[in-house]
């Protein structure tokens, strides 16, 4: 047990851990974790169900530091706690190589859930894997035997409430009513501009409960018993639960407690030994960890291997009374593995003139591997019927059904793909969603994210190009296929048929170390001859050679057929051309030198690519371009097409003045 | 006066010119026109205060079809009121070259005030408008003599209230409690995957009191008395309103309507006679306009004409009250002009090696026109201390305060970016709006319709690279500036120092068709010889050859110091080099074939290009390239820079490879 005097000094080494930390490296905000020392504390010693030796451990409780701005005090929490996170690192403080970035990332340090510091983001994200562990819970647990039952907790800042990707997904988890949610509102009245009175004066309990969220208030942020009582009414409470803790930003700090100049900049070593002596704390060593606190925290390691050998227990008891849910179990969600036989289930189309779609593709290749990829779930916002995205035979998922795997996002993109994030990093599902190409732009901070924190979130954007045609250039992408192939550790794929269709889902399934952005056409595109679509996987491949080539055309998606017409005619004339299927320049440039080679050979110098996109960077591997540096246009996908120069002439013409 | 039947056939016109338009089309959505008939018929025949001879009059109220998916409705009205859009444009409707494309286009169709289709735009440009006259009306307004005191009426969809943009602006709305926002809420239950229950049960009367709004309910969104009734109360009231009327979707299509499947179809010949059939209308012919109900919707032209020459009136009686304000009103919103002398108070600063940072030199700038400028109104996504955005000795603009210059628009990035752009929009004022360079992404559908619409929006992006340092990857851009220089119509310009960023500042408020994009850093550059900067202006310049050159060095930014340095080095070796400043791509590309090659004579094709951003693209004007194809780091910039490749011997060493 716990004395008064030792949950003190407990919760003052986090505030002093890490204003010591934001010292030293000066840089950092010492704010939120003075601020919010207490919160985390209460969650972290009294609630949070987690194994820091075991830090992926599935039966865990999930906590997420929204305002991933206040990592300092994640840090100290995951090093007092036991976690493999050194002291050494703390001093390390937002150095290079350091497990201590500015912000957590996920992926990098032991305990850090996700990528956190856009704001909103973490919010979100909690969302998402509150709704992966209701579908799992749906889908695995049995009376009894609550395999995937954790809360989910956050705490999230006035930066977070004010963003719209948070009040996108609060309206969704109140709409599905994600009781696991508990998210505690350090609610201190500071932004960096000053005052909340400045600009965020709206009645925040009022707006959540609008969404249907259950609300909490405490009136004292560092009162642990009053936190503590909140806590548990959330934990009864069927609703996502808001508890609102008024607390002082820069908590201790005599000079800057209370205003933004606690937030963002080092205290100062006049001013955080001003602050320790005003909280009673030594003010040398810096770093202090009193021994009875360290015991205390380190608690958390004996206690969280009894927490996991209980739930080994448990689960193995799962796996006697139902083997094959256990068998199921154990591939999908703790090995994340894919069933061995998954990919016999992709379909093939026949050649045909006439085609269909991409995104018609999608929708088929998604249902006819379904049914072997349970853990394949996901949907839209709001455009399920555009962009093909619906699981045929199975609900939809929703409150009174869980275990559904159509997802409707509503008009929600951003919130979509940062829930996507939560879903993809919580594990045991395989998460998709989709809008149109040019809606990319509403979530692009959340495909970043996937990007650096290598979620293999899978996102959907249909209608790709200025062949959606009438809806015109509010709805027509131009610069988003290059601008999406900007971001780091991103892979775009725009297959040029059905059959390259079911290849991309090949690969984004089975690309598990990061996002994979797939965009289909909103018009028919012929079906080509199924042969050769397994190129795909290497980003560009010969899909023809007509004679001994001279002159190289290269074409993405939608194109590929205009450019193998174009080749026809040009063979006519007795032109020697090689039509390359171009659908991914990140495969691409991760084949070795030789293949490269052999696709696209140095003594062709010939070269003509075709994308109704930017140009924008196709002269890494072209001499000429047709591409599009304007916005689109509303007319039929046909006119406009021709007045673009996407026409058969114009590529012969074209490859001709070469 | 209007009887009951020339009402209801007025309303019915709208409903079919807008069907037959669709249908016509073979494309478009039919259901938001039958629902909301009766809704715009109120605002615009009892209500809006409009000149359709002369959309631009300044005195009049603004209308904002939010869900931009229902332009047939738009333009039905603007043809019906007498604006400059024939029938044949309405029966062009969705083709090329018409003025009635797929989704409603600011400067293309006269009467359109903003362009709409991405959900929340509308919503979110109306927050910047009214903004906007609540500026202008604290400026220019005496009492008795109101020359700007616009309602800014819109229509609002389901999917508005779901996006995450329009969450912001209506706290923002709220917050500054702009009571001449009037909303109307097409509150027709139904979305495109199905019923609004599918995703969107919350309580979205109850949402919007908690940010403050008035809030009022019509229970037959076909009742025009009942609309009109709720108009008049919400003109009266202070705080923004927001009116939900209860419609039916397709409203009078037997088989259709209340469904998704009269939203974004043609109802097809069979149902729409159907439709017509039931509403009691003739079938044939197409684009029926009885005469009785054009020379009803006429007498709007009239109206107008006598609108306008009230407000003349008014307005000349105030020029000669106040000649210096009436003066200033004609120059500043009548005739969007700067003041003549305007440029003669942008600064200078002298040579200095440690410089400044180049967001503290804007602040300085922002400082030193603002007396010249008042026009020039700012602020940040409460990142003012970091964006270097505050005027100094003017309050903030807030409820109290509507005369003030200073924003405070919360952490609500992509609402700054729509409102910016409602602001601009509206005219008489140059918006600027701030974030970090990275978090463009959270606005970047906002930048978007600003370059697609010609809005002349200004966006501040500074902390523009790695060199921002210890925040980390999350915080870094790094693929941003080519993300961004990939929008059509968008200016991006990095100055290298305090002296171009002046004279960014120069291009950025001389532009007045398009948006412009100023990055700047976080960390100090060396002040160069102020001589040279006036080459900004056209993209890219020599700054200075060491000997007869052999070799280009092009950089922008932080980085051409670097290039400098280097060359200095190569210099001191024997070669001879130029150093390119090369601030924005886009400037270039505007100057002439010979400018272009007397800046990078074809002859020296040894060239490197140095940014810390992605290197795609620079492959236009260099041979090599010293980018960053990767996520940055969290450490101090010097430290990141060096294991970046951004040291003086690291350019030395490339430059010598070439």
């Amino acid at each position: 047990m716990t004395t008064p005097e030792l949950q003190n000094k407990a919760i003052n080494t986090l505030r002093f851990l890490s204003a010591d930390a934001v010292q030293k490296a000066n840089s950092g905000h010492p704010g939120l974790p003075m601020g919010a020392a207490a919160m985390v504390f209460t969650i972290w010693t009294r609630h949070l169900r987690h194994s820091p030796r075991n830090p992926k451990w599935m039966g865990r409780d999930r906590f997420i530091l929204s305002g991933g701005h206040g990592s300092a005090l994640l840090y100290s929490l995951l090093h007092l706690s036991g976690y493999d996170l050194s002291l050494e690192q703390l001093q390390n403080f937002r150095q290079w190589g350091s497990l201590t970035p500015g912000h957590p990332e996920y992926g990098l340090t032991p305990g850090v859930e996700v990528t956190t510091g856009p704001l909103g983001q973490g919010f979100a994200n909690g969302v998402g894997m509150a709704i992966a562990a209701a579908h799992l819970a749906a889908v695995f647990n049995k009376p009894g035997h609550e395999l995937i039952d954790p809360f989910i907790y956050a705490i999230v800042t006035d930066g977070d409430l004010m963003e719209g990707v948070a009040a996108e997904a609060a309206s969704l988890a109140g709409h599905l009513s994600l009781g696991k949610l508990i998210y505690l509102y350090d609610d201190n009245n500071i932004s960096i501009d000053g005052s909340t009175d400045l600009a965020f004066t709206e009645d925040r309990a009022k707006r959540f409960e609008a969404y249907g969220w259950h609300i909490q208030r405490v009136d004292d942020g560092n009162d642990v018993d009053a936190i503590d009582s909140a806590i548990k009414a959330a934990k009864a409470d069927p609703r996502p639960s808001l508890i609102l803790c008024k607390t002082v930003i820069g908590f201790g700090s005599p000079n800057r407690q209370g205003t933004q100049k606690a937030h963002g900049e080092p205290l100062g070593d006049d001013e955080l030994n001003a602050a320790k002596e005003n909280l009673g704390w030594e003010k040398e060593p810096r770093f202090l960890i009193p021994e009875d606190v360290l015991a205390f925290y380190r608690q958390a390691v004996d206690r969280g291997r009894e927490l996991e050998a209980d739930w080994k227990m448990r689960r193995e008891a799962y796996s006697r009374l139902f083997p094959d849910l256990g068998a199921e179990f154990n591939r999908r969600v703790l090995m994340n593995k894919l069933s061995a036989d998954w990919e016999a289930s992709l379909p093939t189309f026949p050649a045909d003139v006439k085609g269909m779609a991409t995104r018609a593709a999608s929708g088929k290749v998604i249902n006819a591997i379904a049914a072997k990829l349970p853990e394949l779930i996901g949907g839209s916002a709001d455009l399920a019927p555009s962009n093909n995205t619906k699981i045929e035979g199975v609900p939809a998922f929703q409150k009174e059904s869980p275990a559904g795997r159509n997802f409707h996002f509503g008009v929600r993109e951003h919130a979509m793909g940062s829930i996507l994030n939560g879903m993809a990093v919580f594990g045991g599902v395989i998460p998709y969603g989709a809008t149109f190409l040019v809606f990319a732009d509403y979530m692009r901070a959340a495909i970043r994210l996937a990007a650096l924190s290598h979620y293999p979130t899978i996102f959907i954007f249909t209608h790709d190009s200025v062949g959606l045609g009438e809806d015109g250039p509010t709805h027509q992408p131009v610069e988003h296929l290059t601008s999406l192939r900007l971001i780091p550790n991103l892979v775009v794929i725009r297959p040029a048929d059905a059959n390259e269709t079911a290849q991309a889902w090949k690969v984004a399934i089975s690309r598990r170390d990061g996002p994979t952005v797939l965009a289909f056409t909103r018009q028919n595109v012929p079906t080509l001859d199924v042969g050769h679509a397994s190129g795909l996987s290497r980003g560009a491949y010969v899909l023809k050679d007509f004679g001994d080539p001279e002159i190289i055309l290269m074409a993405s998606g939608s194109e590929v057929s205009l450019a193998l017409e174009a080749a026809q005619k040009l063979a006519e004339e007795g032109k020697g051309v090689r039509v390359v299927s171009f659908p991914s320049w990140e495969l691409f440039e991760k084949q070795d030198e030789a293949y490269r080679e052999s696709v696209l050979p140095k003594n062709i110098q010939k070269r003509l690519a075709v994308e109704a996109g930017s140009s924008l960077g196709w002269e890494r591997y072209a001499s000429s371009v047709i591409g599009i540096e304007r916005f689109g246009a509303s007319a039929p996908a046909k006119v406009i097409f021709e007045k673009l120069g996407f026409t058969v002439e114009n590529v012969v013409a074209k490859a001709k003045a070469l």
